[in-house]
């Protein structure tokens, strides 16, 4: 606002510059340039299929306003990692564009220190850095948005259409612990140990397991268990039996599981981030080996069937499990559309 | 909403498959994989690097609700596309992220059918398809988020650092319509041929100009023209002189441009998304020749100097031009970090 062209120095820098360097230029990596630049220049491995995805957050939608702010980067950084995940990928950088209210006396200084010290985290422990992103003000909420790119070996990028009838159906990871920790925060159920909420904030994205020769398919469960293991039969032609029985629990989602609604919602209420795999029966043992030399617990939980089966989630007994709906639907809540 | 597990069929896919098989499919490209998948994977050129950028625009601050839905995507990706432009790189891919109100009754079918069209118009355009994103529901204004990838010949991308002393400060095409259309779209300033409102709405991208053997450094003016003359100089430790009364102005603006104020919006409003290009003297006549070649305008507007000079703008009689702002510059508006 002052006439600086009277005087001989270059405009001031302009503040969202500085907030730029203040919070962000500590996590640009190699092909960022300095975050200074139009765009991030890098040579990606000539031998390696390039993998990216998207996805978007909203506060009020898929994290409370509440949540501690060094958790709300990581999870959307998370669940993108997740998605490199489920096609075998290895992540290396990222970019993040942030629509973020003025002057809502919240997203200050401190709140972005926070945001971007978690970020800072997770980059370290994932091996990943930031290429660049963009941001902006709204009238309306926190809103980001996270693209993140990856490679794989060529040809071996797992998809979800691979999937044949009689492979069994197994997950990483524990089921519900997301949905439960949400409902915890919300003061609908008790958390002592605090792992429900942990798991909401801070999903597991089930890297560096190298499933490509060892799965026939492959997705992560983000949209709620029976959604996503009724897409994987879809994209694949098959139908699929779950056995409910069967779905591993934590011992703190077992702790407040007391119902069949509840046990209905770990089954499709999402957030889970876990990987959904078709594994024909002569891999299982590899599979078992493999997750286990990670540190990742593998549980089979069904069988891929001929399409005219459709989705049959049965109880150990071989009744039906009553399910009101199949997993996060609405419209615009939670779609991916890669 | 029914109790599919008693059915010999896979739980209905939710509405928000549909909506994206409905507008978004017809947009996607080879390694979209049918946009069914948790990624997208294809193979970059081996002898490239890649350039990877994002920005984001929300209703009511990059846009107006009253914008007709069709340029609105081309809008967005042409501004991606123009950071493209600016470090010499062929765009091939993007990614795009929606947050939209839900049954605000304005973003139904028929916008969401417009605003792909435009988006198709735009592919078939500039050789670039859709690989990915994701779609979900916000409390606040539409919000879309866009990753563009490109390559480039290794070594070649124009940087902002590049230019030296000596060079001349070159623009392409003419500065000042964006801002004028806008003014004309909010009913300030008449625009009788269309001309500054369709350059608001439609940016064009300088693309395919091939200058990485003839400039020194490059960017595009998104935040106004004195501040991103500033940009390129400090990126390049330098001084810069600007000639005012040289910045080339279109007939539409010329028509309205009737005093140092409106002259002073063209100069720092924003929204050009031309070339700004240092050019050794050298090189001045190939610049022509180049642009000429691809039928776009090039002017030169200024002169880098050594650092002491910070940024002088001067009119033809060697007087200041009076500068009450250098551009948008309050936070967030509208900053890329790359």
């Amino acid at each position: 606002m002052t006439r600086r062209s009277e005087e001989s120095s270059l405009p001031a820098l302009p503040e969202e510059f500085s907030f730029i360097r203040r919070h962000f230029l500590a996590l640009a990596g190699e092909g960022a340039l300095g975050l200074t630049d139009d765009a991030a220049v890098f040579r990606p491995r000539p031998d390696r299929e390039l993998v990216v995805a998207a996805d978007a957050m909203v506060e009020g939608v898929h994290f409370l306003p509440t949540d501690p702010p060094d958790t709300i980067g990581r999870k959307l950084l998370r669940t993108n990692l997740s998605d490199m995940a489920a096609m075998d990928a290895r992540p290396f950088g990222w970019l993040l564009t942030l629509s973020c209210p003025r002057n809502d006396g919240r997203h200050d200084d401190a709140w972005f220190a926070a945001f971007t010290a978690g970020l800072k985290q997770d980059q370290a422990l994932f091996d990943v850095s930031l290429l660049g992103g963009d941001t902006t003000s709204t009238t309306g909420p926190l809103v980001l948005s996270l693209t993140i790119l990856g490679d794989v070996s060529p040809g071996k990028a797992l998809r979800r259409n691979g999937a044949q009838a009689g492979d069994g159906l197994w997950v990483t990871g524990t089921i519900g612990d997301g949905a439960l920790g949400l409902k915890a925060l919300l003061g609908e159920l008790p958390d002592p140990t605090g792992w429900l909420t942990e798991r909401y904030h801070l999903p597991r994205p089930r890297l560096g397991l190298e499933l490509g020769n060892i799965a026939h398919a492959a997705m992560d469960v983000s949209d709620g268990l029976v959604q996503d293991t009724a897409h994987l039969a879809r994209e694949s032609g098959l139908g699929v039996r779950l056995d409910v029985d069967t779905v591993p629990l934590s011992d703190a989602a077992r702790a407040v599981v007391t119902n069949d609604g509840l046990r209905e919602l770990c089954l499709t209420g999402g957030d889970d981030y876990e990987l959904l795999l078709a594994v024909p029966e002569e891999q299982s043992v590899q599979l078992q080996a493999r997750c286990s030399a990670r540190g990742v617990p593998v549980t089979r939980i069904g069988r891929f069937e001929p399409a005219g089966m459709g989705l049959k989630a049965v109880r150990r007994d071989g009744t039906s499990f009553p399910l009101s709906r199949s997993g996060w639907s609405h419209m615009g809540t939670d779609e991916n559309f890669i």
